[in-house]
């Protein structure tokens, strides 16, 4: 896969000491050569991580020059100093390219509850800021830098050619792989792009990217303390902001990118052996449709069965009756990786094997589940639950 | 621990083909010698059972005299089919004692969207029919042909002294391991006594039981196609329906009861290594408590931090604020089985070891989360996750 690295941005990572094995790198900077817009959307979880708090007050706007992400440590229910923590992460990476505190963003995730170490996040921003480079490998680095149980780097560009032939580049780097829910699903992303937005349009693009991609999918429904998605747009391949047709266009792609981008947390999800697409289809609105999805997405007998290849399929149709959307189950149907199971409310014949097989062998798993009520649908992504799952997830802080 | 038997009842439990083990009791014959009073609690999922669909259209009322239960097939899923059976099975277990077949009720669990074996069941009908017997041991096999992947059988029976120094008899049996939900939670149960109730006594006790009992336990969120808690009250130990003061004694033993009965679902709950008490006080409503314990109860991430005996308590407050219910986090406060880990809004420093070594060392856990928006609690009970847990829902159908 091609790695385009949009205008007028460097990238570093280091190890600073926050992950106990020397060689995985815990601390990322980003940096715009030039001011960049931002805009942000950020979790709904009320007990929100010191970052959050600092980041939604400063987007959107203009001006922004670095973005600083640290592994290892959320720096959530940390109280009034974890506040101070951030503060100081933001300003001290907006000001290893010259700018003032409030140019600075900055992301957090692992323990919650600990204090960031200040002296190793401190002594990390400067010796990132020595590294920033506009090459693939820093970009990749990055990426890195933010993995806290992420198997592998997360990452995907774009090339966009506007309609005066203009080329823009669009990359996005995440990190994510449990505390994942469907509301702006649980996880960290940075998204750069050289062209020029106005903060008003970012937004909006933003959280409607953000509402078909990252907002689609689950691990296990925990929505995190400290989900955040950024977007900058420095201008450094076309200066003018876009609009109009163009806007679209970039709208067009920001999108795809997110959803790429967003797919590839439940694929890398904590001890996961599938890949979960679930489509609702039938439904009168897209909010029944995804209330339906989120309820199968989130239910450990789902996620347990397809873990096992067992094609217990009354597992589904149960999990969606329990949604709180109202609908007639007897115009209910069910098709699992294309066998039609369940047919307008009456079980069909299938062979258990041939079903059971077609689990085993795909990583990928394909729920159809349609209703009889409207011609609204969603498509939703989740991953099965594995005993390796409850292992990870059975010793983390000690 | 006592057993008492109810007057005018009777009970027995056979092996009639359903379970693979010859030695497993898979089906459970309860009949009243006398007509009784029934009343009746189902499952809200709107995919339901055709059991529940049944019985939910005769209760509450009079004149009942049998209850049928079978495991290892929920006849959930199972189209206008299902409805026959379940109507056949009900009927068979009134014509049994004389009854007509409007005067029986039943119940299945097991696997979704297969079809009764008719034989099987009629055949073993039949045959409990010949067992029939008030002893202890017919009660506890009564309880026992209900269990799918209980270990144990699940039973409470009490004395109560009306205000006359007549004395009456509750006895009530469940099974449920998983596929518990809060919502009724996920589980079948029958009470039976033989005091004298009017229906509509019987049933707005029964609910109000609920509420406080098998509607705050949780396994995994999942609120089965089947859940049913019945009570039959028969009038053999004192024929006039009880009123008055006799009526809130016989309230607040039924409440005993049903709380004693749903905490051994929990305790048995599939794989689970804990038995997690949720206190929740300081909420300005009972909803928003029982909100915010739901959310915690089911939370994946907290479940297994449990499990693994790790004190990683940022995954209970993280939880907490994600229930949807508005609080402020600063006068938030946390204690572990005791110990005082955070305490408005700020963490409190503790020893890892000492509070994992409490977790691990106890089959039961304490999370007492204490917010200050008011003077309202709730107590909920649910399961660590454990891998055992999945291995045992990865391989349910196959």
């Amino acid at each position: 896969m091609n790695i385009y690295i949009p205008k007028g941005y460097r990238f570093a990572a280091v190890h600073c000491g926050l992950k106990s094995d020397p060689a995985q790198l815990d601390l990322s900077l980003i940096v715009s050569d030039i001011p960049a817009a931002a805009a942000g959307v950020f979790t709904p979880n009320l007990v929100c991580g010191a970052p959050v708090q600092v980041d939604r007050n400063r987007v959107p706007g203009n001006g922004f020059r670095a973005v600083v992400v640290n592994s290892r440590c959320a720096n959530a229910c940390t109280g009034e100093q974890g506040i101070r923590n951030a503060e100081e992460m933001a300003a001290l990476a907006s000001q290893t390219v010259g700018g003032a505190a409030q140019q600075g963003l900055v992301m957090s995730t692992g323990v919650i509850g600990t204090a960031l170490p200040m002296d190793k996040i401190r002594n990390g921003i400067v010796a990132a800021s020595e590294k920033l480079t506009a090459s693939e490998n820093g970009f990749l680095n990055a990426s890195r830098g933010m993995m806290t149980t992420d198997t592998k780097e997360k990452y995907v560009t774009k090339l966009l050619t506007l309609g005066n032939s203009e080329t823009i580049t669009l990359a996005g780097i995440c990190k994510g792989a449990a505390m994942m829910a469907p509301k702006l699903a649980t996880m960290l992303a940075v998204i750069v792009t050289d062209a020029a937005l106005e903060p008003v349009d970012a937004q909006n693009l933003l959280r409607n990217s953000a509402e078909e991609s990252f907002n689609c999918i689950s691990v296990e429904g925990h929505t995190s303390t400290s989900d955040t998605l950024l977007l900058l747009a420095n201008g450094a391949a076309q200066p003018t902001p876009l609009y109009g047709d163009n806007l679209e266009l970039f709208a067009k792609t920001l999108r795809e990118l997110c959803i790429e981008l967003a797919v590839k947390i439940p694929e890398d999800g904590e001890g996961a052996s599938h890949l979960i697409t679930i489509d609702i289809e039938g439904c009168k609105t897209r909010e029944d449709a995804k209330t339906i999805a989120r309820k199968i997405a989130e239910d450990a007998l789902v996620k347990t069965a397809i873990c096992g290849a067992d094609p217990n399929w009354g597992r589904i149709v149960s999990a969606s009756g329990t949604a709180g959307v109202i609908y007639n189950p007897k115009k209910v149907s069910l098709k699992l990786n294309g066998f039609e199971l369940f047919k307008n409310g009456e079980p069909i014949p299938f062979d258990k094997t041939t079903v059971s097989d077609s689990i085993r062998n795909n990583r990928k798993t394909h729920i159809l589940l349609t209703f009889g009520e409207g011609n609204t649908g969603i498509r939703f992504w989740t991953t099965d639950l594995t005993t390796e799952y409850v292992r990870l997830n059975s010793d983390y802080t000690t």
